[in-house]
Formats: C-alpha cells, structure tokens, sequence
C-alpha cells in the first residue's frame, strides 16, 4: 500500500482538532474512559484474522508471533481499562484545613494527576499492534484522558489505516468527540517534526531508533514551550555470565540467550546484544551458542532500510582486525537477514566504542573476560541500556556485588539468570531506562505507571466540594 | 562580600567528587539520611540569629520575614527527614512470580524508586535560606539519594558560603563521604554553564527567572546525555474578580490581594501580579487596592539588578498610552522599590502581550472585564502560571465553572477566595505548572511530591531475596 501524505495543513487541523477535544475529553468520566477502552479492544477481536494477516504482509513477522502480539494490543487495553476503572492512579491526595491553625490558618489542599493535553504517538516498526496505533503509548495516553494524534510508522501503512478505523469507530460509538484519536501519514521527516512542534501537542511517545527520536527530542527541546518526550530508541542489553554458573549449565545459556537474540530475527529493543563471559570455562557456551546461530534460519527483517542497516552493521564489525566471527546462519536467502555471532577480547572491545552501539537484528558481540574486574570495566564503559542481565549461581553473585550495584546506575530493569526479551506488562515493569537507552529515564513505556508520562499534578486550594474533581470530593 | 569565582577545573573537580559519593550515598540507609537531614537542621537552628543577621544584610529582607523562613527551611528538612523515616515514598511494587503460568511462567518483577546521580542546584535570590543552599531543592536531592553541588546565588554569598560549613559539617559528622555536598560560586554564566553540562550532573533544581532557566534548560538539553531541569521560573499569577463577591466583599478583597501583591517588596513567585475584575461594582476594589498602594512604604530590592529590572517595566509600563497608572507608593526613597498599580482594559491588555509578563517585583496590572467572556478570553490568552485565583460567591462560581475549567490547563495550584503567596509545605501542595511558569510541568518543587524530580524507577526480575533492597524484601 503506498503512504498518504497528510498535508502539513492537515497536520495542522488534527492537532487543533485533538485540542477541541481535549476540553471534553480530559472530562470524561471514568466509565465513559472504559467503556472507549473496550470498545477498541472488542473492535479488535472481531477484525484478529484480517489484520494479522495484513501485517504479517507488510512487516515478515509470523502469524504465530502477530497473533501473540495481537493478543497482547487487546490485554493492554484491557489493563488500562481496569486501571482507569479501579481509579486510584489519580493520586489523589486530601490534605483538609485547620482555619484554626496559628499564626496562619492551614489551607485545604487537594491534589490529582490532570491530563497533559494532546499527544503525538509514533509507532514502532517493530511492534505493527502493541506498540503501533493503539498500542502502549495510545493506550495509556487515552486513559489518562489525553487524546493521541498518531503519526503512522512508514513500515505497515495499511495495517495502520485498518486499525486507525478501529479505533476511530471506537470514539464514535463511545459518543467521543472528533478528534480524540486521529492519525496522520507521512515517510518524510517533516511530517514528524510539523506534528511535535504544534503547539497543540503537549507530549510525545516514540519508539524507535536513536536517531530519529533524538531528532523528536532535539525539535520539542527548542519549541517556545518545550515539551516531554519520551522515546524508547533500544539498547544493547548486556549480559554478564559469571564463571560458576558458566561452568554448570554453559550449554544451557548459550541456548536461552542466542533463542532471546535470534527470536523475530533479533527485531526486539530487549534483545540481547552484548554478552560477556568469563574466559575460563567459555568454550562449551560459546561452541553450543555458535551451533545455534548457525542452525538459525534466516528471515526477512521489518523494512528494507532496517534489512539495509542491519547488512552495513555486519559488514562494519567483520572488518574490524580485533574482532573475530565466530559463527553465522548457513541459511543463505537473498535480502533474509542471517545471524550473526562475533567475538572480541575485553580489551578490544573496550578500545573501539562502535562495539557498544545497537546493532538492531540477530547478531552478538560476545566479550570475553579475564575476570571480574574486566566485566566492571565492561559494564562501567557501556552507555545507559533498558535492561542488564546476570547470570551467576548464588556464589557468583555474592562474589560480584558490586557489578550488580554498578548495573543499577545503567539499566531500568535488571534480571537474574533470565532473558531479557519478553516484557511482562505488569504495574512493576519499568521499560526504561538511562540515556541512549531512552530520553526520559523517570517514565515507563510499559506496565500501569506508563500513564505517568501523560499527566501533571493539579492542586485545588479551599475549593468548595462542588467545584472538586470526584476523586478530591469528602 | 567579595563573589569567589570558582574555577572551572574545580567545577568539574565538584562534579566527579559528587560522583563519587554518590556511589556510597545511593546506598545510604534511610537512618543515615534521616540522621543528615536532622544534622543539618540542628546545627542552623544553632546559628539563626547569625545567619539572619547575614541573609538580611545582603538581601535587604526583613529579619522577621527571614525568621519565618528560616524555621521553614529547617521544617523542610526535618519534613523530608520523616519521609524518608516513614518510607513508603519509594514506591516499591512487587509482583511476585508464578513458575506454573502458561503459556510462559510470570517472573517475579520487583520496581522501586532510585537516586538519578550527582544533582546541580541554583538557588533563588528571593529565599537565601528556604530555596538555597539546604532549601527544598537540596533536601529533596538528599532525601531521594543523590549528592548536591550547589551553585551560590550571587546575591547573597556570605549567607551561602555561611549555610554551606553547615552542610558539610554534618555530612562529615554522619560520617557521610566527602562531596556529598559542595558549593561552587561565580557571578558568569560560565559557572552555572559548566556545572549543569559535566557529564557526571544527572538533574539540575533551579529557583528564578525564565532567561536564566531556560538557557539552563537549552543548555542539558543540548548535551549528549540531556539531562531533566526542573526551573522554576515565577509567573503573573492571575485573580479573578467574580461580580457579586467584588459588590459583597470588593474592599476587603483589595486589601488582602494588595497586601499579598506587595509583601516583601513583591518579591514572591507566587505574587499576584495580574488581576482582572468585573468592571461593573468594581469602584471600591480600586480605591480601597490603590489606597493600599499609596501607603506601602517604599523597601530595597534583594539585589541591584533586580531593582534595575522593576524600574525599567515600571517605566515601559508607563509609557503605554492605553495603560493607566493608577496609584504609586507615595514614600519615595532612592533604591526602593515604590508600589504601582497600573489599570487597562480586557481589550488594551489582550492586544499587547507584553503586560502578560512578569514584573518581578510590587506591581500589578488590574484589568476591568465587562462580562465573563472577556474574563475567558484573558485566561485563555495567558501562558502557563504556578498558580490561578478565583474570588467568587457560590452563585458567582457556578456561574463561572466554563473559567474554573480553563484555569485548571494553565496553572498547577487553583485557589478560590485566597491570596496565592503563602506556598503551604504539604505532600497535595503543587508549587509547578506548565511553561513558562516551570520547564516541567509534570513536577512540583515545594512538598513531598518534589523528591521524585531526582528518581527514576528500577525494575528487579527474579532477583533472589539477598540482592533486592530492603524495601522490596518479601
């Protein structure tokens, strides 16, 4: 399907449109909030077979692994509906007055999370449902009582018309106004940029590369009145695999971690990109990881340009003197990304910080280390990540306390003996992290507290019980 | 006192050192921060008078005013003493795992809130005690975790240099490590430039005006790792005058805004500075306002620039045909500022944007509204504010609610029939509000909600019990 450009003009109206909404809309009662929530959920079942297979089409993921996907887009629906529903992530909080109060009386203070106003999503390639129309971002910033202009991902148009109808209808049978989801096209540059320095728009969810979010970043940092953005834009999720455990169960990992860094062709922001193990006792990790990765079919990647990016990074790391490969698919199809496995010295590694960088698909850079302070000079070098992962049994760790604390400083999430692909939607997940990991590491792009992004406190001081908010009044 | 200019070798010297610390602080146990904060509040409560004696010779400030803050600033400490003592403010989630869950089993996902790093704190000239050196921005960074280099407002050294051995003193009676908190001076915007852009600086509290906080903000914005500023950057702080309360009630209302408008040579960020009455029944507001005016006696300002700055938009202001000058202090001395009062119309003010500005200092714009509409259209024209005020009888305000509602997206804090200087310390109290008032709306910087401008979550997944923090044991 060939993109609609959306004019600027028309960028323009939608922008104004989702403020015209938006006086209605962060008023809109929490049932009212609900029942726009299901209805998109319930809109979306009955279309699961059609729109899978229109995404499966555009972007080579698997049916099976759409399907989940898809499942996933409904649940988080869902889990802002109960959110929005159960209520109390308002935050209200009731401090009553003393007029008696000396030498000043104390004033009755009451404060809520209040909707930010419109917001601009961008969805991601690699998520064409959860993280894409109304996805994550859109879910959570139309709980929050913002409406969302959706800046369509070039990678799955159609997909992304099909599910805008959803969506729309969803609006228009919960009695919403126009304008409390709409969508806007567009493969240039300019049609992101004109959308996030509206002035309309007030927040920005982003998934996607370093690049193009920075570029977001870096255009809503300048605006007369800057506004958040918050863009998830990947990282390289080390691994550090201690010598006990590396030692016990080698094999085991190896097969774990290259499933976690091949699995949809390595197209996952958690994927496991940077694995460091200890020398000794590497051989059978690295041997067993190898015959994965050469047993890993090959498979077409989201988009040309991401296939094209993907093939340069290859090219890059296997010209390097210092750097060895050590194993690639021997499933040989033409424009099919292969998986790739590379090796380097710590010493190497930390000597050339190209190594450090994302390198989005199915390949590894496995980083050997002498001992335990070569993996703190590892972890101490890397830039901030959304997860880090340690493997170790329970002498390993109590022997590397310090890399673990020194882990804290770069990731959002920290797994023991895991992967780190396959994030739970759970109130407790945090899919954030330090920079380049993300822009805003104090925020979530899954789990409840996502909808924090999307909201700012109010404070009502001596209100009359009938002017409250309902979640202030008493 | 003569401004040492810290060099900028010993800046970045500060910033490493506040790194360093941090890496023991972060783990400081609540006991021990609560046993710094309680530190730094005994040993001020020691040396009141001195130090009052010194604030009130560089700022000019009242030794009664600057008690009263004074006894603030140490309540602030002592109050985020006992949040950290209570706990709970972490905001630990723990979803615990379920090893039978299929199709894959629920990890056990663990979120708590953690230190961002080394924070840069600017303090405000307006409170050398309350938002300086150990003030709200301080005690928050310290109670959340993270060292403080703090940067000296330059319009009150001594005091800052004074309050400084005070901080360190107690730091190393807590036995905490050095650069725990440091102080850095100079008069340049090199200072501050250098400061906020070391890489080692991960937030940055600034208390002043919107040039100085939003060159602060451009410049983290701009690093490789920007970095969050919360500026809070002062507003006009706009009343409205409903009609039947201004005939109840227009003289008393007067005398308390008047009063509110001038305390402290209007030097509050809070001040009410713009307000906008119904025409109709609004003669003795005006008299009774202007009579206020004309007897406020003349004070200094906190620093010469500043008065140069109220002297110069009291003459620009003057100087706007379509702008009435309708009282001036009648006590005249030279450097003091003298109280105005200037008078337009709902349509001369909405067709010159420069009176929507601030004018730091004992001035007010009142603007007469020949209807409620005209009140609509001003409100919808101001840029964002810290606060938004409405006087109103019951009958007035369930007239006005379409007003009440806009107000709510342009302020942080709505007060009805109150004055809005008087900023209350209390976890509901929103001292915040969209830009330009703040560069992040989403945070207040008075209250206990202000700890979380220097935290992000950390999420844990199936960590054993041993490694987890305390808080999220269980």
């Amino acid at each position: 399907m060939a993109i609609v450009e959306t004019s600027l003009r028309e960028i323009d109206e939608a922008a104004e449109k989702a403020y015209t909404a938006f006086l209605t809309y962060r008023q809109a009662s929490p049932s009212q909030k609900v029942k726009f929530l299901n209805l998109i959920a319930e809109l979306l079942e009955r279309e699961r077979a059609r729109l899978i297979s229109i995404a499966n089409r555009e972007t080579f993921l698997p049916p099976e692994r759409l399907d989940g996907e898809y499942t996933r887009t409904i649940n988080q629906l869902r889990f802002f509906s109960d959110l929005v529903k159960e209520g109390t992530w308002v935050r209200a909080i009731i401090n009553k007055g003393d007029p008696t109060r000396k030498p000043l009386p104390k004033p009755d203070l009451r404060q809520i999370q209040y909707p930010l106003g419109p917001v601009a999503v961008f969805g991601a390639s690699n998520f064409p449902f959860a993280y894409s129309v109304c996805g994550g971002d859109t879910a959570a910033a139309l709980a929050a009582g913002c409406p969302v202009v959706y800046k369509a991902n070039p990678g799955h148009p159609e997909t992304s018309v099909e599910v805008t109808k959803i969506v729309v209808e969803a609006a228009r049978q919960a009695g919403l106004p126009d304008g409390t989801f709409s969508m806007v096209q567009g493969a240039s540059h300019e049609t992101g940029a004109r959308l996030v320095t509206h002035p309309r728009i007030k927040a920005v969810g982003f998934t996607g590369s370093l690049k193009g979010g920075r570029a977001i970043f870096d255009a809503c940092a300048t605006r007369e009145e800057p506004i958040p953005v918050y863009a998830e834009m990947g990282s390289t999720n080390p691994v550090f695999i201690l010598p006990e455990i590396l030692e016990q169960k080698g094999e085991e990992i190896a097969r774990l971690l290259a499933t976690s860094n091949t699995a949809s062709a390595g197209q996952f922001c958690t994927n496991p990109g940077i694995m460091v193990a200890n020398e000794k006792s590497s051989a059978k990790f690295y041997d067993e990881f190898a015959k994965v990765i050469r047993d890993t079919p090959s498979a077409p990647m989201l988009t040309n340009s991401i296939f094209n990016s993907f093939e340069k990074s290859m090219h890059e790391v296997m010209e390097k003197k210092k750097v060895q490969v050590a194993a690639v698919a021997s499933d040989e199809k033409s424009n099919n990304a292969r998986a790739h496995m590379f090796v380097s010295s710590a010493e190497n590694f930390l000597g050339d910080d190209d190594l450090w960088e994302e390198m989005f698909g199915p390949s590894s850079i496995q980083v050997t280390a002498k001992n335990s302070d070569e993996m703190m000079r590892i972890a101490e070098a890397l830039p901030g990540q959304l997860t880090a992962t340690v493997w170790g049994t329970e002498n390993d760790l109590k022997s590397n306390i310090p890399l673990i604390r020194l882990l804290e400083l770069k990731a959002g999430r920290l797994i023991i003996n895991g992967v780190p692909t396959g994030v739970e939607v759970a109130p407790a997940m945090n899919h954030g992290g330090p920079y380049p990991a993300t822009t805003d590491s104090k925020f979530t792009s899954v789990g409840t507290q996502s909808i924090y992004r999307f909201t700012r406190p109010v404070c009502y001081q001596n209100f009359p019980e009938y002017l409250l908010p309902d979640e202030l009044k008493g």
